[in-house]
């Protein structure tokens, strides 16, 4: 396995422990990201709680959400692959996602109120927060994005944007990579905690004009902040013994191995 | 004693400690098992708060709520053991229950709003959340279920349905196994907090159709996310140092032995 | 020094730990008991907070709050021990007082709603939680109750209840033990967080009625009840790491004769 | 180095992690101090995480938030350093500043309501509260404060208080030392908490008098309540593992020799 690889699945496993240790993602909810030197597959984890997966649970997957190796006995993917694979196949600037049903995020998927930027850490929403709702296309489902034309019409309803909400659902998010995915999945997260707050005074929001938005997104984004938070998230990790161990050389060729049997 | 019960004590003591980890339960609350091989028995923990069950304090009770076994000198037994005895007595497909009073459902049992399910994993509260309240046939009480007719009036009320609200006290939750239980309880529990959220926006609530809710719940309750999220909480016990330890064989016999001296 | 009194100083320790565990004392407030022998005097830590207090931290006081010994060089008293002092003077049956600015309670003290009981764990709160305003009799003070005067004037406001509202300050709880008192501190806190929720609903609170909440409260405070969630409380203490050790008989015996000196 | 200087470096680290313990910083906000001898520069951490701020991170820079010494390479400063230089300028009696984010204070940064001291705690918010708005001055921004005309501006809009929340962005706390600038920080920041509970009432909030104010803040500001809350925030930040390592004066000798290179 490459290096770049080896890395990717670390690096994967480490932002579902974060949007977990975060209080963002609990039992359900899932991130992936796209490979690391072939942008027609992506690598997301096993069906496991991101507060439990380890590197050595993610495996391949095409953009047709297909994996790319049959997976071992006993091992089952996620029901929600496609919300991933569809997200990828549409949007080639997008290289993570994350999908969570967090609770203050919650509210805003059953009421007709927008997410507005209220502060300039959550610029990152971006102009518009878009309203997927599976009653349109699909009428009466199980919520959950199982096909791949459920998978498709989400990532319609995405479009050019970095957050939708799912009607009676939840919340899917995107990146141009794994640490501002998790970043944009945090801190939309505290701007939604932000609004509810707010909304409780009975006034008019007061959210940050179309050019603070676009600059101080732009500002956050930057590699100085992004360090800063990571950095800032991994040691919380670490000293909550959260953080996962990299996968090792020798363990990773056995596994392929016996794999490949 | 069989495997069967020593896994059952085992697997009880653990849900226990779920529902307490998970915020659900304090001091006060209980949780119980149909017997895994005798329908007319059930497992309950000696009067002690969830979080510090062990499997050692589970003795059997007879659906009358009465212990198999007279209890050793100096351990008693909860006091609302007829909520539990009354339901199984009631509902044959009911085979484990819980009763809480979780600080986001006692609002709800204050007041006329009923329970809806405002998303996915809040479909298992069922079709209905039936109120209870104990002065409609009993007047001024210390609202404890402490007689054998008040638990059976609290399992008429709570009918075929999955959660029952009593009034100026708490919940009551049935399931068909116990990891179904820990997991409507928790859920029923998230929705409620969910439910206290979006009411602030003083907007109409858009509950999950009686089709989506059926659909939803019946996928949630499926082996896959089942099993899934017995993992994640397991995981979390273990993490925090509060996972039980099973019974040990030889303590068994031991125990046994003193306990028919 | 007496073992009544060395086993009532770990005590009293615990429940300092216990209402800061539980989050309800931050830095600042204090809880207080009567000598286990000498009605005339009470025990209280010197000048920390609760979540740090050590048995060997707590000195004996007079009525008037004058320490039956001179404090330690480089020791310093609570500056608001007339509390505890005048309420031990006016109420023969309170024998454990605590003071505390818990969040949750802090709303209250600054509007007109009365706390009433809305479930049966909250009943404690008994049958009028009155209000003691510094204003009235005092004008413009730091709020604190520092003064003769200051606390006998709470004490009457308290009369026969067992809770009383500090306007803009906090609260003060009164028991007839230390284990009560630890109950009703909590429970009362537990009931004015559920009276905060149901309120945002915007109807009419629907509490225990008065034969409910007697009913209740005598039941919460039976031995069984109380006992299990101390029992509760003190594993939790246990398993954060947070429990007291008790004063050993040879270290009393040395800080006894340094005392003296 | 000083010991004085040692000591600073170590008691800034501390204040970092406290106010990050507490909850009211996150990944982002920072704490400075002015420097213990020369009040022509201040002490600050290079561009780090409040939480795992080290007394190696902090830096010495001149008032005009140059860097007295040039930063090692790789290493970066915070950009809004100039709200900690221009508050400085033009305060000399400030000898401490934090800037933060606290979720509790943002609904204050977007409403027009100004925050009140609802109880004694809460005395230290100072009389008035000011508004500081980017726009008003400097239009569309990224929001942060990054140029020193910008911090100038907040430290005018700061003026004689102690408190200033910035439109859409966060709060500005200032202190006359730094055990006073944390006990500000985080009262101020309970007191918001109030509020925003308070304010779900829908009734007329009944702040503390301008006298009563005065009092309590004074009396808050003595030795003995700020030892006490320093004490315990300090044995927090120890029982969790969180509390920072002093500098080592072999250690300090040796790095001011790498750094001179």
């Amino acid at each position: 396995m490459a290096d770049s690889l080896v890395q990717a699945k670390h690096q994967l496993a480490i932002a579902n422990r974060i949007v977990s240790y975060e209080g963002i993602i609990d039992a359900f909810g899932h991130v992936s990201m796209r490979h690391p030197t072939d942008p027609n597959r992506y690598l997301i984890s096993r069906s496991r709680s991101p507060e439990v997966v380890e590197p050595s649970d993610i495996y391949e997957y095409t953009l047709d959400s297909q994996p790319v190796r049959p997976l071992p006995a006993g091992i089952q993917g996620y029901g929600e692959l496609v919300i991933h694979g569809e997200i990828y196949k549409a949007r080639p600037d997008v290289n993570a996602v994350s999908h969570h049903h967090g609770m203050a995020m919650l509210p805003f998927c059953n009421v007709a109120d927008e997410l507005v930027p209220l502060y300039h850490m959550g610029a990152q929403i971006g102009e518009k927060v878009p309203f997927w709702d599976s009653r349109d296309e699909f009428g009466d489902t199980c919520l959950l994005v199982l096909k791949p034309e459920e998978g498709a019409s989400l990532a319609r309803a995405l479009g050019p944007n970095w957050l939708v909400l799912m009607r009676r659902h939840g919340a899917t998010v995107a990146g141009r990579n794994l640490t501002e995915l998790v970043f944009r999945t945090i801190y939309q997260y505290r701007n939604a905690e932000v609004q509810l707050m707010t909304r409780s005074f009975g006034v008019a929001l007061q959210p940050l004009t179309p050019g603070e938005a676009k600059l101080a997104s732009e500002r956050n984004l930057m590699p100085k902040p992004q360090a800063r938070a990571w950095e800032y998230w991994c040691t919380r990790l670490k000293k909550a013994g959260e953080f996962p161990a990299p996968l090792k050389a020798s363990k990773i060729r056995a596994t392929k191995g016996k794999r490949r049997r």
